[in-house]
């Protein structure tokens, strides 16, 4: 099956995001170094627009809706980022939106959610219970019912490609590398960032990360074929995914070279060294690619080592707990 | 009197921290606008080697000793982020440390001082009572004992002029600006950052940000000379000092146009905007220049504002309990 994305589509995303999303910063640090014992270089999504690498996929898809699509706007489902993306996005480009969110995502994601459409009657967050409804299905029932068109939170082309652009800056300026850590919830950041790794450089090894009670793609991929897992009970909020996508799951098993897996607690222990080392506020899901550098998991030493801080959005309360080593 | 340093010197200090120094990335963010009333850039310092502004100033001046001094090592005595800048630019220059602390200077200051120091037998970190024994005193007694060069924290000319950098770079990035807000603990960073600013752009207005519990500048100012104060309790260890420097008290006096100051609740509620919505961790201290600007202290409606986040070394426990707003 070929590909469903190619480099080109994350260059041509690339010029839709520019003057848009914020170049992010590339950050490096000797204790982090030292740490993994390879030479890190992250690229940090954290400081995107709304706090998450989703910003650039879901701009890259509603950027090339017709006029038509425009005045019906967009609906989406999504435990939380890809949410806040789609709002904000939809704000940009001046279009109705109705996002489909779980009712126990994290209070900050469906205010920020909620912010971004405040002023527009024509568009609403809708809650459902994510342990008993679907949330695909509840999505394309609406988007029936009221002609709007459904951008999914990874398995699309334009996501996809979109959230390829993350890699391609991060190569531009950290230079040659030799492999690449990703985190991995549904798929969409990997795949986009494997696709623009390999083609700028065919050489380099891309690991996606998952949180070990949610391996639904470690387990698809050693399957050979998509499985589904009950919602899986991690702290990643963001990769409580039950599979992977079609498409990105093509991607994963052509363009990744290992999965890998972390436990909650060394994502904790990754937030706590990001704020005292770094000064950085990582989301757990944001903590996955660099805890698996932190921890060892694949052998990287003596490597120039890329890898992605997905994003920082996380209550404030059960963040500050974490760094204070109290009680969750 | 003429000043002690010129827009002049700082360029030269950019020059000697080209490479070594971090160049800090400039962060917008729309939330931070709004608060505010106005446009804020915020030069992120907190991201600077050993993770304050501290570290130009004490490289630029250790840079310039010479071979003699070298051989005999630096001395100095601080509150802590200081200290961490020339543990760290000697361990950088290959020369023997000594740094007099306060016994209650946060543990993380404490730690990441020695760890600068680790593996040489010829520094070390001396405490001292901060409520009963004079640090200046114990300083200079130790430099006459050993031939070391005493850096102060903050009165002295390449000190003052390393620090100035900061502004250089980020008015270099920003554009023109209105005004500029920097915070205040002895005047290093404000003198060498005004002289800085207003060298580049005269009629820009800089301010100097202090905690409403420790505004011996201010007093200084409006006395018109140098007023000393009482330790100060407030939660920005870095500006708990008790009155400004005959040499840096000499720039603000010309170059600075207003003293402010703002209260521990108010720094409080500015690192937990910036955790959420910018995803930067910054120390108590760091938040003065920024607090002002959101507690719309001076009226800067609809300006172009610089504002300094001078650091983000705080102790992990105490910023937990302050983000998830619990007891300190």
């Amino acid at each position: 099956m070929p590909l469903p994305i190619s480099l080109q589509d994350v260059r041509a995303a690339a010029g839709r995001l520019a003057g848009v999303a914020h170049r992010t910063p590339v950050l490096t640090s000797r204790r982090a170094d030292e740490r993994a014992g390879a030479q890190l270089f992250f690229k940090c999504e954290n400081l995107q627009r709304m706090g998450a690498f989703k910003f650039r996929g879901a701009y890259n898809a509603l950027a090339q809706f017709t006029a038509e699509q425009r005045r019906a706007g967009v609906i989406t489902f999504s435990s939380g980022n890809h949410a806040q993306a789609i709002a904000l996005a939809a704000q940009l480009l001046d279009m109705p939106s109705v996002i489909v969110m779980p009712a126990d995502a994290p209070p900050a994601k469906l205010a920020a959610t909620r912010a971004y459409q405040a002023g527009r009657a024509d568009s609403e967050v809708v809650l459902y219970d994510r342990y008993r409804e679907d949330r695909e299905a509840i999505g394309r029932r609406v988007a029936a019912e009221r002609g709007m068109t459904l951008i999914p939170p990874f398995d699309h082309p334009h996501v996809m490609a979109g959230q390829g652009t993350a890699a391609l800056e991060l190569m531009e300026e950290a230079g040659s590398l030799d492999a690449l850590l990703v985190c991995v919830g549904g798929g969409g950041l990997v795949s986009g960032c494997a696709v623009a790794a390999l083609g700028l450089q065919p050489g380099i090894a891309v690991y996606g990360v998952e949180p070990a009670a949610g391996n639904d793609v470690q387990r698809s991929v050693a399957r050979g074929e998509i499985v589904r897992i009950d919602v899986p009970d991690t702290i990643a909020d963001g990769a409580q995914t039950q599979a992977p996508g079609k498409l990105t799951f093509e991607v994963i098993r052509q363009c990744v070279r290992g999965m890998l897996t972390v436990s909650d607690a060394q994502l904790v222990a990754a937030m706590r060294f990001f704020a005292e080392a770094m000064k950085l506020v990582v989301e757990p899901t944001g903590c996955l690619a660099a805890a698996a550098a932190f921890e060892r998991v694949v052998d990287l030493r003596g490597q120039r080592v890329g890898v992605i801080l997905s994003g920082g959005n996380v209550d404030l309360v059960r963040y500050g707990r974490w760094l204070a080593g109290e009680p969750d």
